[in-house]
């Protein structure tokens, strides 16, 4: 198994990172260490020493640059020894460390994982609604045992909500019907409920439905490796869907390791709803956490143990109409390792 | 390494196995899940869905039926989907997961894990002083980080008692005659003791011997895979054999998997002995773990960690005229796996 | 990857091996049990049962013979079974358990682990300032989670100092010399510091410098596989070379497997600087500790770590001047798993 190199991969949450201590983190098998210059630009190297192998990340920053815990070799943020305390100073050629290509936007740090001459911000993928000069932002995060493609399923697949989160379901739900469609590179998942007439409680404080029968819908939309929105929205039946209130969240997987990933969950509210908006998103994401951790993760996880290191669909499972999103991300997947496969193999001819 | 197919094992036992609350359990390797019907009847499945590898046993039982946790789907006591809440609700043809024939008796839930077609309740192992209808009944279980091989060995070689279990012990036990005897596809581990004149206090009240020298013997049968009974008897020296006391106990082993075993230990009385031996029967059964849990246990573990994924017979080990029991059990072991192994082959060609 | 077989390993500190007690040690791989008989002669033997595999360590120790735990086989301090409890009694021919010669010296048990005829005592490494008839001794360990080659290489590089340990360090430090030379079979690492004028206020007091400019040193001296002595020596500037205070440490790392080390160190002052001598060198080996454990540790487990069950040399790292010490003791090692390699070869024939 492998994954997809040239993809933005979200590493760390903006806050997390620092000019003053490093963090290490892992990113598709890679182990990296996290930092900021003395204006706040954020760099991500290869967290071991060329020299001795010791992780960077356990030694000292200073003015944007990190220092080995162990001998003291000194990198800059473009991973280039820029000291050797020792004998005549002379830097080796080969002192030096990957550096990954970094962007910071919508509240987290984006490592660019694949050749860094092919990186492009621009590619970073857009989630408007998570950039905080115009919405209020809220973002939590968590660490699954279990491959990120269980993950990409687990919110592509709308009909597991009845089951695992019965809190948020209610008749209507189960009868709302289930529809997907491939859009180029973006799987889309959509699940209309019409005429809801008994939505949890929380749907009408939501929505601004205070009684009365509603229609609401969760439209999920995936990009590779692992980036999710969902909206949701409700009204009252018959109104004008433009009119309609709508929350959204992002689900963002990385791959730690083939088996651990981790987990970033955030939503959102647009200014305009006024100063109390920050408190509003962070107790919606609070609320997010409990589902996730309880009802979610232990499903993923016990998944994965089943699994082991084999692939999911080598094991020949049934699929059900409900899959169909999941099982188009998972081809898109296979076919984006494919192309770097075979353009991996072209460079080498 | 391979298991016997072709065998009953205990799976769990009866008080643990509900109409509400599905049970996880392992058995020769494969994840079950065991629970019961309305009526009481006890089931066993495979523990994992065939559509997205969910452990069933997270799921909900409800009418004899279970639910998996992830996706609704729902399985009968046979292990066919009866239920696909999703899109059009039909049932893929491949939506059934294995089942397992299931049996109660004596206590515990026995599940044939070779072809359904062949399992045969009648060949569930007669252990007739386990019923309850006749006898009181106490079982006590643990958990072995270890082969089930290594405790066929233990409870079939009788020489240990005076080194792992010294409160069991007197010099008399030492110069016991150890026998065995193999009676077609059972083995006879016998260790008859006589005269002992300073037996153990707990043997003159077992026995009813309260003064003088003691005849005491302990016998053990074994049948493939790993039950065994243990009687143990005593009498005053030139009693009649017929007119002794005997107390009766079983020893069963589980497979988990190659290097962890589910151990059963149980012992009875005739309910002729009156309303008090319920808890003779329960206070002796919990006498018995502490030797079990804490003399014999730790070295078995230590054995299996040596042992590793190695076969014990491979290592070439030493063979004394104490293990002749166990050798003969593991040869009976050896000769059921080649069968089976043979008659696959046959049944491939 | 291997280990040297022909070498004297550290297995124990002689005040852990007793007569009563037997104790468990893993050295190269292999389990080894320890004791002493009557007289205090200290044994070594593996700690494998040939009968059923159970640790001889497990069981109990009489007049210099240990009795299996599990059926009571006993075995002299040779390995030789002297009695079998069973049967007949006669004792198999393969009835034995390799036993590896043993001796005592410098505070500690000694173990060859080659061919039991080519065990020379008068080959044990020379510490003499570890004899404790003519030195106060201290000795301390700790399991190390690492190969030992790693902290081979971390005492042969005395550069490591001013950034692992700064609280040993000055702007001295950092300018003092690095050499390297190799005698024969040692290695030996020098660093020679002239002039410090503000050096750490306990090395005045080590070396009795009250005040003034110091000139100290540090003098490492490694043999195969993992024996390493170091001298710190200090005097004030221009004093005379042979009147300077010395303090003599002892670094002794044996590999209980490939990732996990016991680190053995000491220290000594010599007898005539009186009574006080115990206590000043039990409170200067507590005082290493530390360093050793929340300094040195956690960076040569990270390490391992990075390196798995690789080798570190065949991962390509570059090489510093301050790596030569450590590099010719890995090629020393190699030179004799080479040379061991092909006299086994040459046996062979």
């Amino acid at each position: 198994m492998t994954f997809i190199q040239n993809a933005w991969y979200v590493a760390a949450q903006s806050r997390d990172v620092s000019a003053q201590t490093p963090l290490a983190r892992w990113v598709i098998d890679q182990p990296l260490v996290l930092f900021r210059d003395g204006k706040g630009a954020p760099f991500a190297l290869a967290d071991t020493c060329p020299h001795r192998m010791a992780p960077l990340s356990m030694g000292v920053l200073s003015d944007g640059c990190i220092q080995c815990p162990y001998h003291g070799l000194r990198f800059d943020s473009a991973g280039a020894c820029i000291n050797n305390p020792h004998g005549d100073g002379r830097i080796p050629d080969r002192a030096k460390v990957r550096s990954y290509p970094a962007v910071e936007k919508y509240g987290v740090i984006w490592v660019w994982m694949g050749a860094a001459d092919s990186a492009d911000p621009a590619v970073v993928p857009h989630f408007p609604f998570m950039d905080d000069s115009e919405f209020y932002v809220a973002m939590g995060e968590m660490v699954i045992d279990g491959n990120y493609q269980l993950e990409n399923d687990n919110i592509l697949d709308l009909s597991h909500i009845e089951f695992v989160h019965p809190m948020f379901s209610s008749p209507a739900v189960s009868a709302g019907v289930v529809s997907h469609e491939i859009d180029g590179e973006i799987v889309w998942s959509r699940r209309d409920i019409h005429n809801d007439e008994h939505p949890p409680q929380f749907i009408r404080e939501v929505f601004h439905v205070p009684e009365g029968p509603v229609d609401r819908w969760l439209y999920v939309s995936w990009q590779a490796p692992s980036y999710l929105s969902l909206e949701a929205g409700g009204m009252a039946v018959g109104a004008a869907r433009e009119q309609a209130m709508t929350s959204m969240q992002v689900h963002w997987f990385t791959p730690e390791t083939h088996q651990r990933t981790r987990y970033y969950y955030g939503n959102s509210l647009p200014k305009f709803v006024g100063p109390e908006g920050q408190a509003i998103v962070n107790s919606s994401c609070a609320a997010l956490r409990p589902p996730f951790e309880f009802e979610d993760k232990p499903l993923v996880e016990a998944q994965q143990m089943r699994i082991g290191d084999r692939n999911l669909l080598h094991e020949n499972p049934i699929v059900l109409n409900i899959d169909a999103a999941g099982m188009a991300a998972r081809r898109l997947i296979q076919l984006r390792l494919e192309q770097e496969a075979q353009s991996l193999g072209d460079a080498q001819i």
